[in-house]
């Protein structure tokens, strides 16, 4: 008898603006051949599928020359997409930043590649993936935070991943903490999301430059305040710039705000803090823990770690592999 | 060989005010032998606690006379108790209401009493109850709020209670609908507590008073502004009473809030809402659904309830059974 293979899952983490692809073995313990595209969500979904399906190609034949596996050791596909989308069809029901509506995703990747998938939302894959192997390890209650154009969230109950009565529960994003706030995209007053996404706090930047304050941030971007962006705040802010400084510790206190109602409900062992917002390093996260120690119980800030990812743009395919692990049960 | 007997649980439900017994087959089918006696918490918690083991034997002796059973029927005792609590060991942490400090209730009972006892939290105890036999009844994933003089949470998730890393989760009453909000007794700023509480309500109408606004609300209390309570405002509010009227309306706002932020994030199938607020009925509720309507995402809007307890005054009693019955693994 031939020794027992190792078995590689790829993972597909499908985003508005990138396409990440790579492999992993069912325990998780590397990463191989990974590799990132532009998405052009303006080939339309079969344009953008095919891309998918050439990455994994290539990914699989790296793969193979890195570590001396065979095309049978591969045993399927992983993939997170933007939500909301039906994990049991396969099927994405509508994505804004796509533009697809009722997209099978999953099947349309697994007969071109020719391996069984699975398909999960992109923020639930990079809190699996977290989970995995990286800053939520071990943990039986975590919650992922994913910072970016949006706030995604997703939730590890009980050692799994929450879903909820129809697969959209972990909007963390999208829960209140002004009844009376900031309009946000998703109808709702006061989201997270409209306070502390990335292009929110590009646009508390502007609003307190239109206020007359003093900032090196016109100079960082030539004096044209749109290009200013979260990553413009973070570098003044690293700068010593004090109206930056000002909209990181603010975005700290929105951010807190929303975690301390997290450890109250939840209490979890660890909040994972992942995407750009990361960038901003202690100076966001020191003041946003001082913040949900202002807040929360104690004996659930007694038990809860809040830190940033460990696995900056890999979380997505880590986690994606991982939906297909427990959903294939490998 | 005796044909297959029932068996019996007793439920005890402790709260700052009264305490409440009755005894319920392990299948939930009926409730026997139910009593009432004021808490008298002065009596501190050995008083209080033989108070308890009083009702429990009247209780057993009652649900003998009525059913045939013998004292060999009954299987233990479970009890619900103001938190933060120890289940593991039985022991109640800290009750701000009761005065009590790391007091041993669950083994004091079952000592006395000479049976198997087990303990959560009064909160848990009322969602779990709901969820055995009452509003919650076959949902997966259910949420509740018990109302009163605090805002209790009971989380039920992929069909079993949830109880966070250390015990604690569920403190819904106390998630946060404006940072910068009224101060809470717990030192956050903006909790639902500090809103919808009975006490809440009742300051929020004398607020409205103040304001000068014409109300029957003074003739209900001969002109004793303090002794207005959550009740004063509904009466009034059914009588047609603007001023009370708005209370409800607004309360409901801040209820709908909370419960759209738990629809975001948990995707349940059923919010069961308990305790004094619900006497308010469709005035509270049908305004409460539509801001819920409003503000959450419509496919969690789609699946998910929102409705009164169907126990009121019973629910900890069949949560405390159920707690036995869950932990003893009958």
């Amino acid at each position: 008898m031939a020794a027992l293979s190792t078995s590689y899952i790829l993972g597909v983490d499908l985003g508005g603006t990138n396409i990440v692809v790579g492999a992993m073995p069912s325990d998780g313990r590397s990463m191989h051949a990974v590799r990132t595209e532009p998405t052009h969500a303006e080939d339309g979904a079969d344009g953008v599928t095919s891309r998918i399906v050439r990455m994994v190609e290539a990914t699989i034949a790296q793969t193979i020359a890195e570590t001396g596996a065979t095309r049978a050791d591969f045993a399927g596909i992983g993939i997170g997409a933007p939500g909301p989308l039906d994990r049991q069809t396969g099927v994405v029901l509508i994505t804004p930043n796509l533009g697809w509506t009722d997209y099978p995703l999953r099947d349309r990747i697994a007969d071109a590649v020719g391996l069984p998938a699975a398909l999960d939302n992109d923020a639930n894959c990079a809190t699996l993936g977290e989970w995995w192997i990286g800053a939520a390890r071990g943990a039986q209650h975590a919650i992922g935070l994913t910072i970016g154009t949006g706030i995604g969230g997703g939730l590890i109950l009980n050692g799994a991943l929450y879903h909820g009565a129809s697969g959209i529960a972990g909007e963390i994003g999208h829960t209140s903490i002004d009844a009376n706030g900031r309009r946000c995209k998703c109808g709702n007053y006061g989201c997270l999301e409209a306070y502390a996404s990335g292009p929110a706090i590009a646009e508390r930047a502007r609003e307190a430059l239109d206020g007359g304050e003093n900032s090196l941030l016109p100079s960082l971007v030539d004096g044209d305040l749109d290009r200013i962006t979260a990553h413009t705040v973070y570098d003044a802010a690293e700068r010593g710039d004090q109206l930056a400084l000002g909209v990181v510790r603010a975005t700290a206190g929105f951010l807190g705000t929303g975690i301390a109602n997290l450890l109250n409900i939840f209490n979890p062992e660890v909040v994972v803090i992942a995407g750009g917002v990361t960038q901003a390093g202690d100076a966001l996260f020191e003041p946003l823990r001082a913040e949900v120690r202002r807040r929360a119980f104690k004996p659930a800030v007694a038990v809860c770690r809040i830190v940033p990812g460990e696995l900056p743009g890999t979380a997505g395919v880590a986690g994606a592999v991982a939906t297909f692990v427990s959903q294939a049960g490998l």
